[in-house]
């Protein structure tokens, strides 16, 4: 098998053809041609083996999670995804390990009429590098920078079952079967919140996805804006699998373990409710943990009133430890 | 240091800002605009230590190169550079190596007029992805596609330079110390033809870059264009330093060796003049090496009209041995 079959029979196998691809794979470059009236937003990101996945990663969750993780990036833009560009490199091409990575990364790619229109194949290390590439039209692109004081600051879902996921695995905590399984889920098949991100575009001020880890991805948010934010600790939403170890485990997951994909965005007082009508309508719910404040920081209080200090503040690959 | 302060620090440096790009590094995306009447064109290239260079290597050749190969791409498609996204995989960060690789990156990019736009760093074994994009005016981009039969096969330059470098280091030929200079700086810092395929896009009936071999790479022009070669083996151009040592190397090298980065274009015989003068403001020499013929494969005669019979097609990164 030659790199040209490897990619030409597992990733050129999508059935989607979208009318604004003019060239696809098969040339030197692919050309696409977005719409009049919208502006382009590009994303990149790499999963590599043994820093974002253990090496007996199911390949069909690797290959959803790798297209996820970007299809998030745009989302926090506001973007409707429609192209993406593949880079895999690989020890050796195994052909049902690469046809379940096509099969996981191909159902959601479908899912949001996403198109594969590029990429390389090559031997090394197994890393796998996805270029998202979406659109939005003119200006209605989501910041991190348009967050201003008396926001509500929201999120889309229950934060750290991920980290929860990875610390059971790592032995730091024992849990249930059943409880492994649904935490596992949210680590290994993160659901990009797409059509959120699309609904709150005119709603919201700024956004950004939860991938460091809330304190972290919102400190982002805050620096951009040049503002603060205070927290109500009970407010942020857990999962049940969660709230029933939160005695032992305490918050710091939720606050700091990061690959959540969920979005954090921030509203005018004045579009909450429409907010939260139209996620709503979406099956997801907007959860408000917090208000943007003058100044700058994060501060967060718990249910009577004290302030609340956290211990971590986010995932950093390269940070000692 | 930690993640985000490297890419700042090393990556969000480079003076340029183009107009088109309404948002750069620092949010969860990049946002551009191509301006109207243009299609948008889209490669990505990932190079990795120990497959596509050595551990070893000069980190600004190594930044100069990762960009070459995706501005080939776009060059075979006769397109303006315009963006990049950088993904780069490394074990750990150390600041010389990583300013010595930004600096011959961003030389490469500023000289084409490229932004930089986005990027992943990840902890990992050392690989570099990039993204590169760029644009064509509508309907004038050149494919693999449309070589006809009479159509001349030309090279933008000599061939086989990068491999002869290679099989040096590899001890499997001896050359002096100014030859090896001469091939390793070809094996190096490719200069990618990108103003030769943009002065051809009217002219050239195919074009593809020579990344593989040109047999090989010349292949790909043939399949997607239904046609047949018949190439004259003495008309291939070759520096002075692989002519030095032709009885005892052969044609191999330059037939199929591979990282050439030369452009293979086919060029209807009336156009063939004005191609090679507007090459050749440039400093450039197109060379004409063959014809495009009815049929299907590649035929090479010799000086003396003998078919000659190569041994290798090309490069592949999964082939055995």
């Amino acid at each position: 098998v030659n790199e040209f079959d490897l990619i030409r029979t597992y990733f050129a196998a999508q059935s989607l053809a979208r009318p604004d691809v003019q060239i696809g794979i098969g040339d030197d470059a692919a050309i696409v041609r977005p719409p009049p009236g919208t502006e382009t937003v590009i994303t990149t990101d790499v999963l590599v083996e043994g820093v974002h996945f253990f090496p007996d990663v199911d390949p069909a969750a690797l290959g959803h999670k790798s297209l996820a993780v970007n299809l998030s990036d745009l989302a926090a833009m506001g973007a409707a995804p429609a192209w993406f560009l593949l880079n895999l490199t690989l020890p050796e091409p195994k052909a049902s390990w690469l046809q379940a990575l096509a099969k996981g990364m191909f159902a959601l790619a479908c899912e949001h009429q996403m198109q594969l229109i590029g990429g390389d194949t090559s031997r090394g290390p197994l890393a796998i590098g996805i270029t998202a590439i979406g659109l939005v039209p003119d200006g209605t692109r989501l910041l991190r920078s348009g967050a201003r004081p008396g926001d509500a600051i929201c999120v889309t879902g229950a934060l750290g079952d991920a980290a929860l996921a990875l610390a059971a695995r790592r032995g730091k905590l024992s849990l249930r079967a059943e409880e492994i399984a649904a935490a596992n889920e949210r680590l290994d098949r993160p659901v990009p919140r797409v059509r959120a991100g699309m609904q709150l575009r005119d709603l919201a001020s700024s956004a950004i996805d939860v991938s460091d880890g809330l304190l972290a991805d919102l400190g982002h948010v805050l620096e951009a804006s040049a503002v603060g934010a205070r927290l109500t600790l009970q407010t942020i939403p857990l999962s049940s699998v969660y709230r029933a170890h939160l005695a032992t485990i305490g918050w710091g997951y939720a606050l700091a373990g990061g690959d959540d994909y969920e979005l954090c965005v921030t509203i005018p007082r004045d579009n909450l409710e429409r907010a939260k009508r139209s996620t709503e309508q979406n099956n997801l719910s907007l959860h408000v943990i917090g208000e943007i404040v003058p100044g700058h920081g994060i501060e967060i209080f718990d249910g009577a009133g004290q302030r609340y200090q956290p211990a971590g503040k986010g995932y950093n690959h390269f940070a000692a430890g």
